[in-house]
């Protein structure tokens, strides 16, 4: 093994809905490596369900702190053809390319905000479609390719102003009668919970580490037990945990949690402190 | 971010109908990347339905105008084991590694055609399997990595006659009484039905863009609109768009038209004009 | 296309159960890029099932001998957050990075068994994680990245005896009567059940290649017959090969077998001779 790395290749790290089934992610992939070919690609992820910006949103901003200094290219784009724009956004840390439609946004935010943005114009920097555009493989990953291969950003549109990017919506949890009515924010493959809920929400609660929280969602509602890690909870025991992004997370004994509570994406989730005598 | 980039790797394209939940692809990789230690693997798609020879060409078909200069190694083999031979298939941009039984040949077709054609016979470029042989990890994927790294295409097998490889079969469309009687190529992710049916095709109808065209799949007869773009899709409206690959596809707003038409790949799909009084 | 490879990047290849929907892969591929940044990494799979340190062992001990020298990077542990250790495993080719419950160990002992092994406990070359630790993120990709950029083994953590690794647990069959009783270790992508018999415990039983075989699962009872690939298996016909790893499967002609037979991994299936007038 070497001593010491190779100079460093350019990163794009790529998310979108494309999903994996056809050949969407592996075209674009080409199209980046035509103009970048030394570039390391990572895949962020690519199984966002169609369409769905909030949910890519939200997956770009947990990843986007470890990604590393380079590009970034997130596509979740219902509004391809309409008059959404396609941007560049630079960043501290590097560009994020994607539509303009809030999916970029909290991840910027999360980055130090906009520096400069660009409108991706230039057709000398786009492919040129025999139909519609597929707006992936013809503007943003020639855009990102581009980017990546060190042509400046504003090569490739006209600069335009940060403060009309749109912004993401992503949901704070209410005060509802000394209860925090949050929602859930994402189902990870073992059937965790991300709520929108943080520590400090508990806390404000009067729930402490280690002792019971109460749960209602839906029609359901249970004590749940505030625990350190996944590990500590008990075989039937609804656990409380604050997850590896800082968020408050439902989850059961390698279980999936979400199925058992009839949890998605959305659902209503409201936690509060477990009254005496209750 | 880098001014220029660095020498170009050599690029290895790499489709199949191996699925992702196995190891399969990632062992392949590793055979490549044994003979071809800095090769770029771009992975066009390997959710080919298992063993689906003619989705796996049309796949690489819409694919290979994108692809880097190469190789593109494409296995979908439902005759592995029996005397189909293997084949690598120089073509003016790179060469192309596979089963000789129709996957390649659209491909193939739309680079130029065939130069020079290698059966893969020679057991130094091959690997030898415990039992029976993993063609992929056994021979298609070693005669990949040593193409990408340099190996003269020679030196794999013996020459054959480029004549003598297994054509592809992509339906053309018949005309039916001044109607265009084809079939769906393709459903993709977000369940717009690619017909093998062109612009062309529709004008010789007599339909323009932006007017009705008469679409009849099964018992299911409506009237669509020819529109530019998918986001020109009214939210009730079956939509017909010269899709991003130059072919026509039947679309609907931001949902599955597939599904609700009930297609899939092969089926029968009628247009026509929308008569007077109609 | 170069006459030589590059100078060789080192190899991270990574397998776990994170699947593909979530960023988890992307996030763990990112951290090890931070650390090595020209790495090449191999996704050996993500579909392992979630927690199923079986099935992982085993497509990790099938996949092993192909990977490139470097870095093996394994997760499939239930027990994140317990007192399970976090371990790199130094074999004759590399390192193995994972969680000490016996997925490593069948790879392990295929690779010569471990020279050296270290407990990953040394903060610094770990994330720190907002809430509960995402070990493969915050500690095995950290790990990963680092061995694979040159770190030395020793600077992750303290040298613990081989000998103390968890072992794995790959079941071997039984004589039952003059018959294999073994049972299915894996169902691939096309439906072959692979079972944990080879081809000396058919031998053993008077089974000769070409011949007849007795095929019991559950309370299905049939007669197969053992053939040499894939491909002889007539349509109509279950057919026993030796697989590509040089173990029994049970095949039908492009017919996934294992849904014919109502069989998942751990199914018991009896192999036999079958009888004269049976």
């Amino acid at each position: 093994m070497p001593e010491q790395p190779a100079p460093e290749p350019p990163v794009v790290s790529f998310l979108s809905d494309y999903g994996l089934a056809d050949e969407f992610v592996g075209v674009c992939k080409a199209v980046i490596l035509r103009a970048a070919p030394s570039a390391q690609i990572i895949d962020v992820t690519h199984g966002i369900l169609p369409f769905d910006v909030r949910a890519g949103a939200l997956a770009l901003a947990r990843s986007v702190q470890y990604l590393p200094p380079g590009v970034v290219l997130a596509i979740v784009d219902p509004g391809v053809g309409t008059d959404r724009r396609a941007v560049a956004v630079e960043v501290e840390t590097g560009i994020l390319v994607g539509p303009d439609n809030g999916l970029l946004a909290p991840a910027v935010a999360m980055l130090g905000g906009a520096r400069r943005v660009v409108s991706l114009t230039n057709p000398d920097y786009q492919l040129e479609a025999p139909g519609a555009t597929f707006a992936g493989r013809d503007i943003f990953a020639p855009a990102a390719g581009y980017l990546a291969a060190g042509t400046p950003l504003e090569a490739l549109g006209e600069l335009v102003d940060p403060m009309s990017l749109v912004p993401g919506t992503v949901p704070l949890p209410r005060d509802e009668n000394g209860r925090a009515a949050g929602e859930v924010l994402w189902i990870d493959r073992y059937g965790n919970a991300q709520l929108n809920i943080d520590p400090g929400d508990l806390a404000a609660l009067g729930v402490e580490p280690g002792g019971p929280v109460d749960v209602e969602c839906g029609h359901d509602r249970r004590t749940g037990r505030w625990v350190g890690s996944y590990a500590e909870a008990k075989p039937h025991e609804l656990a409380v945990v604050v997850d590896s992004y800082g968020l408050v997370s439902l989850t059961l004994d390698r279980r999936p949690a979400a199925e058992e509570l009839g949890l998605k994406a959305g659902s209503a989730v409201t936690l509060g402190p477990v009254e005496a005598g209750a």
